[in-house]
């Protein structure tokens, strides 16, 4: 299709519903929208009457997601979604999620009041509850729309209320009952396809100078979250070198080599990131006159490549061996964790790399560090794209800084995309 | 003078003494001697009572440090001290302090029993307040001995009771205005000499299957107990390696990098420790998504070279300049403290080193990492000496343990030494 053929998205729409989520979901710092809470019901409250005002379909299924449907052409190609999460972390900042639903409306309000219609159905999906502080599990709203929910996170109970997620969902007129029983408004077969905008939640677009991205894949993650190295304490002074079994030494040696392993991993072609958030002597017990006898470290581990998990796997367990036999020290490494990567669709990346060629707009590919409910999509079936937009300082904090003429043109390679969807 | 001409030192008595310490001071799971607290004052009861019994003299001075003395032949040679604390750390162990006291004691009573009159007087002096745990300042006991305690170290308050030293000391009927007057039973030019025999605090006698060693000089230090290291937090997955500013990969850099300089520093003949003893991300900031902004740690180098404490001191700064620059992250030190290191005198070593070998008993020399009374001494201008009595498990823990059979070969060694003074 071409580009002076679409309607062009209602920017100005846009800039509104930020406008109006900013101010009435400010805490203090940043935003707030508490999954299931007030911040996150208002900017769903708030995308439903846009919807329905530009004469859209509104539907909320039994976990409280909301579906924003513009009828196409031919109802058999099953939906295609634009979507996106409203929730917030507590003091983050107005972009991170809803950026890509706002974005999905400015495309679909202006199809509809241009009288553009779809091949196919296409619906803005406002997902709940993406961000884990506020219930400590991953991807609630969307695996709750896809009937995937596992009975025992409707009981998990909300970090900040205390109250479980049962309890919330009843409170706002939400069925958990259904979401227990597995139901669904539309299984993995009934969509066609699902596409996320979303603010990139790193550097590399800014440290670059590119607006947007088009994203290759989800990366999966192994970790560590509770490792020990067991040392031996002893009098700092009085102990000399060769009969120390120093945990903060083997500590710093495991993740000196760990960080070159990635290095050389990083120049070998490998897709990784390695991180150690967390390193920490006893408080209990350190002393700046006592070697230390125990260090706590976490570590997180990503690609977008099972075989490369597979392998940095491998190596930090080997890596653990070899240090703790050179200081005589002990690695626990302790519950290991982690989550599948998952591939964007060919497809579908190929189809919005088109449309930011044809539209003339710089962009790279590039795989998400962070997860995503595209993600959940992804593993169910469902063909899945995302496109990161340029953001300024990071996410999850209230100096995160989007610019509208980012979003603007990441907006109509999204628009190019899905209309181009014959 | 022949080892056959000494009378045997009193090793029922202090195998007795030891006992009794260990039953009247015993804490739930070890041995807790409060400074200026009630199991101090027992074990400096017991030594008066049994210095007495023997015939001996006793006084105590302003600060309550106790003198348990044999006149000898000339008065005018002035006084030589056999000295050691009678405090512990909380729930430590039975010898460290006590043994030197003891050691003094058993030497003494047979002394006197067996009519053997040394050339000029020999003290048991029995130190108040060594272990800094109660009082947050050090050799708080031989200071106030030697009119030399700081006049703000008596308002400190005891660590578990909130009472200052002047009223912990006021409570047992000593003198805090003297001794904030800088009053002293003894200065140093009315002393001889300065011995004191204390259990190794490290493995080493242990390691090298020797029982006693001739300390050549106590460890000063530099110490930077408030060190941090300042990156930038970011996603986990998000941020790739070469945006990062991570603390935790800057601050294990830094201390293996130090680590190695150590060791190199060492096997060019430098007396040496580095000790990285508390390392920490900030709890309040740190998670294991969240590359780390800030690690802190403490810094603490000893020697008994002032010029190698110079050397590390320079290599520090400039490897904290080099890897701050590597990883874009900042170091910020923080105050800078540390003593001085302390020689012990040249004649002293050498006598108590002759007495050893006389004695065909094996010994070697070597530095004392931790801090002694004795530093305090040779500080001020009075030679001194210390032996070190092999001792398993460490100190300050109650499985601290010294063997008396260690013990009797190093009191022999001490006994011969004082005796040989002419």
């Amino acid at each position: 299709m071409a580009a002076s053929a679409l309607p062009e998205p209602d920017f100005k729409l846009a800039a509104q519903l930020f406008d109006m989520l900013a101010q009435k979901t400010h805490d203090t710092v940043g935003i707030t929208r508490a999954s299931y809470g007030e911040g996150e019901q208002f900017a769903h409250d708030l995308i439903a009457q846009t919807g329905r005002a530009a004469g859209l379909a509104t539907t909320t299924d039994a976990g409280g997601n909301l579906y924003v449907t513009l009828k196409g052409h031919d109802q058999e190609k099953g939906i295609f979604l634009i979507a996106s999460h409203l929730d917030s972390v507590p003091q983050g900042g107005n972009f991170d999620g809803a950026a890509g639903v706002i974005a999905g409306i400015a495309i679909l309000t202006a199809w509809k009041r241009t009288g553009f219609v779809p091949a196919g159905d296409v619906a803005v999906l406002a997902i709940r509850a993406e961000e884990s502080t506020w219930f400590p599990y991953s991807y609630v709203g969307s695996k709750a729309a896809l009937g995937l929910l596992p009975k025992f996170a409707l009981e998990i109970p909300r970090a900040d209320t205390g109250r479980t997620l049962a309890q919330h969902m009843t409170e706002l007129g939400f069925d958990p009952a259904a979401v227990r029983r597995g139901e669904a408004l539309f299984r993995p077969n009934q969509l066609r396809g699902y596409v996320e905008l979303h603010i990139e939640q790193g550097p590399v677009l800014t440290g670059r100078d590119i607006p947007l991205a088009l994203v290759t894949g989800i990366r999966g993650s192994f970790r560590y979250r509770n490792a020990r190295v067991l040392g031996e304490y002893g009098h700092s002074g009085a102990v000399p070198r060769e009969y120390r079994h120093d945990a903060v030494v083997a500590a710093a040696d495991f993740v000196t080599r760990l960080n070159s392993e990635w290095e050389r991993l990083e120049h070998e072609g490998h897709d990784l990131t390695v991180t150690i958030g967390k390193l920490f002597t006893d408080p209990t017990q350190h002393a700046f006159s006592k070697i230390a006898g125990e260090v706590s470290i976490c570590i997180d581990v990503r690609s977008h490549s099972k075989p490369t998990l597979a392998v940095v796997k491998t190596l930090v367990n080997a890596l653990a061996a070899e240090i703790a036999k050179k200081y005589g020290a002990k690695f626990e490494l302790g519950p290991l964790t982690g989550s599948e990567p998952a591939e964007m669709d060919r497809d579908l990346l190929d189809r919005f790399t088109s449309s930011a060629a044809n539209l003339k707009i710089p962009h790279i590919q590039m795989a998400s560090g962070a997860g995503h409910d595209a993600a959940v999509y992804a593993s169910a079936g469902v063909p899945a794209a995302m496109i990161f937009v340029r953001n300024q300082n990071g996410s999850h904090n209230p100096d995160e800084a989007m610019r509208l003429e980012d979003f603007e043109l990441a907006v109509r390679v999204l628009a190019h995309g899905v209309a181009g969807l014959s």
